[in-house]
């Protein structure tokens, strides 16, 4: 197999696009297998043949049954700068060295694909500028959801509409977990395993379940749909490991499932500041809201926009081939554009919104709580709440013996007032512990 | 309010772009009020103002409240050849005049934004060559489910995979019509009815419920997924009028619902030759599949590809506003290429496989039919079945009197061969009637 395209005769299919492929784990092979497989396919679409010149590895005794030697090299940056390199493709992970990479292939005028969400939610603004400064293109789809088309979408269909919101399920693992305890009734640690034994999770599940992923991706999503710069560190995080069995059967008593989201809006401070919020929780979601069904380890982004009104983007938002979809795609078209001229659309932050401090958000809560069984005490929460200035949707109260859970679903509030909120509880005689505290999104 | 972007100062933002709408119906007025409201916005991300020269209307005095009278015009051509118009947006809908008008627009070497299925369906080859010979850009992602890109993802997103299936909910006066009789079981004609008084159907309404407007969509799909140009008259279509409450009964009772489907894929003859087929009918979903939840007028298409596996994408599929949504994300690429030089990736026919024969295909079929109710009609039915190559999966039995009604579920089968049942069928003594004949997806 060559992994080049054989050479078509026709028209306007000539010039080759060398490629460098950093990386060659579960993505890398994939693309290098789509590349060697369907290369006149790929050559037809671009008017130019993919070549690929070089895979830089870490060892590459570890890839030579499935890459041509003379194309195995731990040069990355050798690589990179070889003349006839136009287009590099990142797909080994991590921050700081594809980040080096990155920035040598902007700044050689090279056009990068990467598929790397942590390098992008962290360095935009550094990529982009490099980017810009070479007149070259940084294409990224495979940062968020892998095959599902997000960025693109965000980037160019709805460029001449105004994105409101944007919620997302884009972290397969914490999908998997969260949707084997809504069906099973069993516990976060028990699904967490069983994530781990059946290839959903890693070893170290930390950056999925603790909603590390996702609020990069959330950061992307942000920054695509408001025009303005959102990073990693701009985003609220809180991850799945705390949401136990008994919130999630609460949730499905009152006819939500709980979801790990990834939520980004436009918000308007009371001054009239139009302002940007990115954060990613566990979250209630109606089960008639098209996100509930999103099952297993599947992904699914959903946009609401002023002109276009609510759209959902459903599929698998990991694993090489799909991965390896998004990158072929982005390939595809800077390939088109050496070919051809014109870039991608750059970076857009023109709007460069202030981002929303946590406690500016809106949204709704379900508290659950164990207060005593004493009369009296369904008035003295509902004070708290009430002089906190949050006020209350339904109360469903639940006794055993001498204690009482109650759990409450409130109107929309802002979470600095719920916070407080929750403070004062906790000082409550009446109220011996706040069980959870979750948010609602999607009425 | 003025139809033209404020100018904005700043870097890159500077140039022109001018525009000519032609036509102001639900769509363009849409159009013209979302570029009135957000034309800073669209200046940023464009890198020039969008400014409107003029909008071709047939009878001003319908216009003048909403539209400034030295924008107004009747003479199309006149305002499509001045000089300060660079690209031409159209959202008349019909077929000779606007194909005259956008033909005029792309050899006088503007770019053309269009929302006409019909038209796209039906000339798909003469519009790609006159743009690909001026070297403008021709723009249609309003054509298929309006503001839901499909067009741009199929394009774009997935040009680096290979689509292996395409299939849509398209129009949703047919989804809203068998989604009202799915749930409440009444018949077609009274929810015809109630489409129509509700605005989801037109006074005519044959278009949609015929399934044309599905089949020109379907069209469009089978081009952009296959890379062959799939007209029109390529597709098969047949529309839900003669869909019944039986029908739909039968369906729900089996597990399934009954949608209308524009279903595009990429089938293996025989003799091993690739064809393409696309086919628009009511077809029969199981009701686990995620097509079976769009409900009331919404759109969905979902895809299938070699890398990515299945994706759905989800919304709006019609009205002035997503529509709009649509348009106005063309406009934005056609006018940023205008801006920063750069062209759309353009028509793409190379792959140019054969458009199988609708009896090449090969799905499962329902098939609803009254038989005489005595021992051995089950034998000589299944007879019929066997013989004509048609292996049954399910069959059931309803009796009533001293007739009965059989219902049985194929495995896959060529249609030629199912048509061949169906008429011998028709012969059978013991088979007194017919009743329907549907196929069914999403297995």
């Amino acid at each position: 197999m060559s992994f080049a395209s054989t050479l078509v005769q026709g028209k306007g299919v000539g010039s080759d696009v060398g490629v460098a492929l950093l990386g060659h784990g579960t993505v890398g092979k994939q693309v290098l297998r789509f590349i060697g497989d369907n290369g006149d396919d790929l050559a037809h679409r671009i008017g130019g043949r993919i070549v690929v010149k070089g895979v830089a590895v870490g060892n590459p005794d570890k890839h030579k049954d499935d890459v041509p030697a003379e194309l195995l090299t731990t040069d990355a940056e050798a690589l990179i700068e070889r003349d006839d390199v136009d287009i590099v493709v990142e797909v080994i992970g991590g921050i700081d060295y594809p980040r080096k990479l990155i920035l040598k292939a902007l700044n050689a005028g090279k056009s990068v694909v990467t598929a790397n969400k942590a390098l992008v939610a962290a360095h935009s603004q550094e990529l982009a500028e490099a980017a810009d400064k070479a007149g070259v293109d940084l294409y990224f789809e495979a940062a968020v959801a892998a095959a599902i088309p997000v960025v693109g979408p965000l980037r160019r269909s709805l460029a001449g509409d105004q994105v409101e919101q944007v919620m997302g399920i884009v972290n397969g693992t914490t999908n998997f977990i969260l949707d084997a305890m809504d069906t099973t009734g069993a516990d976060y640690d028990t699904m967490l395993k069983k994530a781990m034994e059946l290839g959903y999770a890693e070893a170290d599940p930390t950056a999925d379940v603790e909603g590390h992923d996702a609020a990069s991706k959330a950061a992307i999503l942000a920054s695509l749909a408001f025009h303005t710069r959102v990073s990693f560190d701009d985003v609220y995080c809180e991850g799945i490991s705390k949401v136990t069995a008994d919130d999630v059967e609460a949730a499905k008593q009152a006819g939500y499932t709980i979801k790990l989201l990834a939520c980004c809006e436009r918000i308007t401070a009371p001054d009239g500041t139009e302002k940007v919020s990115a954060r990613v929780h566990p979250t209630l979601v109606p089960r008639s809201h098209p996100l509930a069904s999103v099952s297993k380890s599947f992904n699914a982004v959903f946009v609401e926009a002023e002109a276009a009104g609510r759209l959902m983007f459903y599929g698998n938002g990991a694993g090489g081939a799909p991965t390896a979809s998004a990158v072929l795609g982005d390939l595809v078209g800077a390939a088109r554009n050496k070919v051809h001229g014109g870039r991608a659309p750059g970076e857009s932050t023109y709007a460069n919104l202030p981002i929303a401090d946590f406690g500016e958000i809106s949204t709704r809560y379900h508290v659950d709580m164990e207060v005593h069984d004493r009369v009296g005490v369904l008035a003295e929460v509902s004070k708290v709440f009430s002089d906190k200035g949050v006020s209350l949707r339904t109360v469903r109260q639940e006794e055993s013996d001498d204690s009482a859970r109650l759990i409450v679903v409130t109107h929309t509030a802002r979470e600095a007032d719920l916070a407080a909120t929750v403070e004062a509880l906790k000082n409550l005689e009446a109220v011996t512990a706040v069980n959870s505290v979750l948010r609602l999104e999607g009425e």
